[in-house]
């Protein structure tokens, strides 16, 4: 079993928003992300996927075919976007980095099939980031 | 004569569009980034001074002092902001990482006593940066 | 379950030395680390957690409160410390990067409640990490 | 039980090209990298060892015995080689970043005595890596 | 007067290698990159151009179109590419960090036209880079 | 015209204090820094040269004449060591990133004799660095 991964990365705008809580509790929770003005971030994203590499190949997925369909099941549906209000798959769920991590992994799984994903890690600044491993 | 430089980091959401425009010409011009509901960016901002260090410490200038004079006059007003709404020192001005550039020097360069502003140095994404040296 | 981690940084002195041993002995296994002048690093330090995001917030646990237990229990401890002399749970410990990583691990644990602590990982210099996982 | 991880780094050429494929085949999978007259990378390479530290060293290994394994069984016969045509280890294997990595782990881990091998990770751009955990 | 940068990455083989020099001054100047088989880098390429922004646009240059004349003037042709054997632009130079940098300013000066280069960065590995400023 | 770079690093501990002020005035203008058992770094060192490359060779210098260099005359002296006590060409001078920049400047600039040193850049921490250009 060998793990391969491969680096993309995106610009978004969003903000962090209870829609059912006062400005008051949004602003206590979420702080300067609240911004109803939205702010923005430079995305890098990490996608792992595991198997035996293909003896013909050496390769356990062609990593120029996993960066296609990264590109087409999620940087086309997201980069240059606003998180709350561009992205399909975002819909009526909060933008945090945990939560956009699991929705891009979602997003992924259908369409690796030669071998398995293994892990979304999705860094939001240089000191955050969230992984989502499917379970 | 010495240089010493700080990095800071911050990140907004802005959309580059000429409002003398049309939707085409903006789209043509800007593409991805003229996006009516906004995209953003983690940006990285390095500021440099210069001068001779000061015999009793060192220092050409304290670079907590710089750090401070960087938060006061710039931070406090652009991180987790938006550019073309938020900022007052970006009212009717481009937003492009050249004209955001220029204007972060205009905000510290009157507060910079003891020594000279050297460059304005700012990341927008790993693959873009501007720089202005005052003239 | 998702994983979230938070990056911080401090500055440390420190010396490696056995002080059982012969100064031959510790020059022969510590190499330059045993200089008795110590010396020092600026370590990197990523803590994560994991849980379940909160369905109100999205987070596994607020980042901010995450940075503030890190900033209370570790940094305000040993940032711009020497670790041998100044650092209360570091005594008779010898500070190679997996002991410092380790204690830093017992530090943190008690304070992290809403989830749980999964990894501390310590960058000693930009060629040498250590990470610790609870067992 | 702690992790110990060692960066290290090394220049290569290579090819990727299967020779019982047509010079179409090749460049249809293969793509750039099935250029006859070679390109090449910088790699780094980060090897991780599990264990207890030791009670006299605070060490799960010494990290220089490590860096001197890697140095010995690794970089002297690959740094600055041609993947395909200098490297004894590589010979009839398609040298993609995941067959590399596992090579790499079968040079290295029997000469890991005193803890376990845990891990060879493979950057082969700042974009693309490859995991090896020995099975 | 504002300068911008666009980074830029390939990767190539090449040796180093005097042919009116015997193998062992070859060896002896030039040591593991004088190899033979060939050896390789990534490279990181920074282009810096400086102008006065468009008031239309804010920018000195669509970084696109910077892009995009490095992309058919230089990346095309050297990507994954062997530098001594492939390249029509390093035909009987040698291919040091040094005269690459300088054989780049000469592939796109002719093509900046509503500003002006400034400057070509040429990160060969991470420990060495040269620039050339056009004299 | 040509530059060249070459990155070395080193660590070392340093307190900053000025003898003859009170331990109050140290606080307040070092803050941290001023810990009188010493704190330290992993400094990031930028050695510049300039020159027209050698038609045999396609260089400048030879970078591993470059490297060194800076090894004998810097890095053995300063390494793993404490730059109030242990550093020669540091006695009696304030350990600031700034000065510490001017005095490696001053052990290079006489050893480098086939071409010209142009800068000396120093980090000191990710977010501080110093420049000396000779004048």
């Amino acid at each position: 079993m060998l793990y391969l991964t491969r680096k993309e990365h995106f610009n978004a705008a969003h903000m962090l928003r209870n829609t059912s809580w006062s400005e008051e509790k949004n602003v206590e929770i979420f702080g300067k992300c609240a911004n109803k003005n939205w702010h923005g971030h430079n995305y890098n994203l990490f996608v792992t996927v595991k198997g035996n590499p293909n003896p013909d190949t050496g390769f356990i997925m062609n990593v120029k075919e996993l960066s296609d369909i990264i590109q087409k099941n999620v940087l086309d549906k997201i980069d240059h976007k606003n998180l709350n209000l561009d992205v399909d798959f975002m819909k009526d769920i909060l933008p945090s980095t945990e939560n956009l991590a699991k929705a891009i992994w979602q997003q992924l799984e259908p369409h690796i099939k030669e071998c398995k994903l293994h892990c979304v890690k999705l860094w939001e600044t240089e000191n955050i980031y969230a992984e989502y491993y499917g379970e």
